[in-house]
């Protein structure tokens, strides 16, 4: 046999390698994908994923609201619609809104197949490569690929237990315009933060909103959690204060549900048009079936009702992290206290690195995601997110079981050994501050 | 009041005018979009546009279906799913390709939402600014603006009626290299093409494969209608003859219905898996909830005697519309006649412009589209696209009798004042020769 073919042999080449686009660079696979098809085995219980808790929808209602829309309707429901979305659903999205405060126009909104298809499109109408979008630290793990796969600088912002630290926020934009680099846009979660589980209050906002005006910046305000308040109340969004300034994004994935792919913008005027267009080019228009589908159960069902009893179940399995990981977690690990939203973010002791810290996880039966895939520079090796949205309180307090021992086992190692930071002989950055439980 | 005042009074100002991608130039509206809000209005008979006519669907059987899954796998079906879609549903497109030839593995497939998204996403992952994409001339209007927002040059290849020309491909591919610019993909529409009306035979579709293995480029085969043939013959796809060259479109929009937004790629190895991590960027996951409904009723209902009972309403429409373009035309008028899909492509006489015409048409209560969409390159003038797919067939017959008035009235005109070619001076690059009718 040729050496050249022994070369080749059991290797997958790519005829098409030197043919993809620049921007595919961006485009990789997370590390820690293999080894989540091992965590989504049942005996693994998984504080990792994101999912709603769908089953607590009423399905009986659903079915006969989604089955009357087809006999009734389904010539409309089943056809291509507008590129801006079922203009009668987006009257309804005004009321979705209203509890957030925001007040507009039909037409000032943009359906979208799931709000990610959103924030694709805000990118897109807005970044060129090398133009610089400024992120909280940490952020939204797939606004990251967003980001990436339109070749745009990510540039993070620390926050504390409030969210983006306007002062840091003020000093990075300066940072970035004496550079010579082109900031674009402020991207932010102000409410019950993926991954970082922190709300930012009134005051804050105001302050990071007038950072942002007067920057000339665009600020992106990513919303998906707003109303899954544990208290009940509902924090006010930005651009309730600011319509020129900011882009609003909301999605029914969390208040009804995520496999519907139903999200949509609230823009200014000439941004509007941009992004209509944008949706057209990519998927001609969202689908009738699934809006007509949300727009039936918004006028027929009590969806306000469901969202508190999607908060109760949250509430509930907050509650049973926030009490285990208290009860069981060792001496030096601190973890935000969400008060709405899927997620607390977790700061391990003593250096301990939360991405290799994973495989021995999985095989003590508990998955998590590390905290580097939420940074784009490398941070985030000491700390790890923890959802609490889809397992039951019983599963959620096994997990931490499970987890708090796989952390003691580290700490024992690292007493012996010496801890991984002072043999790796480097310190991370800051991560936000935890309010301590 | 200022000169500088009155020139901006009136204007609405975009203040982030500055801020856009400069991939957002090609974002542009469509002259004819204000029109066919006109058009829109049910007096008059829209030869426009290429809704798919759903009404012959079994509404009662797709709501019964719907219910059922909701029902019964309401908490896998309105959650998020896997990011190049549901397993089973790829495996039964498998079946749903057996008719046009086509042998794959589940794991080759990406479903999207709407094959418009495969199309973005083909492009996202080949395309940098300034490359080159060789397509028919004329081509699916919609392509085009995936090629434009992501900066792509066009460059159209003459089609007879036989569709693409494989000696014009090779001369375009030889003259693009020679420029020293960078070709990546053939994007082809073999079968019942859109707008052009017209098929390739197998032979021709070896001589254009022949060409494109050749040159290295990757073809991009899009078979939306391919099902659709009139002769209840089905053209064996180029996919089927070439697994690593081509990247197949699929969907369910002509087949069940446009409003799920549900499309597919076939694609090689590495670049399916491009395409997962671009689908996962943009949207997260296609929406299990339209997936589902698709699967369960390709696994419930006897979806290939629908598609038979869809080429029967066509084919008596696209008989209604090609006898009375028999009838009604006046002489010099020339169209191409389709052997399944849903349009037919129209070369006006003695050089009138079918953009110019379009206002007195929708005056006249009929509209259609202009042939300058088609192309990118101004061609297009003396040709637009008639649509049979939608209206009923004596509708068709009164829109044509409509559309020849118009014509005679034009011809009228300028045979008292010349004709409009006469006036401009020039000659529009040739349009694809038709089949005379």
């Amino acid at each position: 046999m040729e050496p050249t073919q022994q070369i080749t042999t059991g290797t997958r080449l790519d005829p098409w390698i030197d043919a993809y686009a620049a921007r595919t660079q961006g485009l990789t696979t997370s590390q820690v994908r293999a080894l989540f098809a091992v965590a989504s085995r049942p005996e693994v219980v998984s504080l990792a994923g994101g999912m709603p808790f769908v089953s607590a929808l009423p399905l009986d209602a659903l079915a006969d609201t989604v089955a009357r829309l087809i006999r009734d309707r389904g010539a409309v429901a089943l056809q291509y619609g507008s590129g801006q979305g079922d203009v009668t659903l987006r009257e309804q999205i005004l009321d979705v809104m209203e509890p957030v405060g925001i007040r507009a126009h039909p037409d000032d909104i943009v359906i979208t197949a799931g709000s990610q298809m959103a924030l694709d499109l805000v990118v897109r109408v807005f970044c060129d490569p090398g133009d610089v979008v400024l992120v909280e630290a940490p952020t939204y793990i797939t606004a990251l690929s967003v980001f990436s796969s339109y070749q745009c600088e990510v540039v993070h912002v620390p926050m504390d237990d409030q969210g983006m630290r306007p002062e840091a926020l003020r000093e990075a934009i300066a940072s970035v315009k004496a550079s010579g680099k082109r900031a674009k846009l402020v991207y932010t979660i102000p409410s019950f933060h993926n991954p970082a589980g922190v709300t930012q209050g009134p005051a804050r906002r105001a302050e990071v909103l007038e950072v942002v005006r007067s920057s000339g910046l665009l600020m992106l305000e990513d919303d998906p959690y707003g109303l899954l308040g544990f208290d009940d109340s509902v924090p006010r969004a930005i651009r309730a204060d600011e319509s020129e300034g900011v882009v609003y994004l909301g999605t029914f994935s969390k208040t009804i549900a995520a496999g519907l792919r139903v999200g949509w913008a609230v823009a200014p005027h000439g941004v509007r048009e941009k992004l209509v267009l944008a949706n057209e080019t990519a998927t001609l228009c969202p689908s009738n079936f699934a809006q007509l589908t949300i727009s039936e159960y918004l006028a027929t069902q009590p969806w306000f009702d469901q969202v508190k009893v999607f908060r109760d179940v949250y509430r509930e399995r907050r509650d049973a992290l926030l009490e285990s990981l208290s009860s069981l977690m060792p001496a030096g690990t601190t973890w935000t206290v969400p008060g709405g939203g899927f997620y607390s973010w977790v700061t391990l002791p003593h250096g301990l690195d939360a991405t290799a810290m994973l495989p021995r996880a999985v095989a003590a039966m508990v998955a998590y995601v590390p905290g580097t895939g939420f940074y784009a520079d490398g941070q985030g090796r000491h700390n790890l997110r923890l959802s609490y949205c889809y397992p039951e309180p019983d599963r959620i307090r096994e997990g931490v079981r499970r987890l708090a021992g796989v952390i003691k086992d580290e700490l024992e190692i690292a007493d012996i050994f010496g801890s991984p930071e002072a043999v790796a002989g480097r310190e991370g950055p800051a991560a936000p501050e935890p309010n301590l439980a």
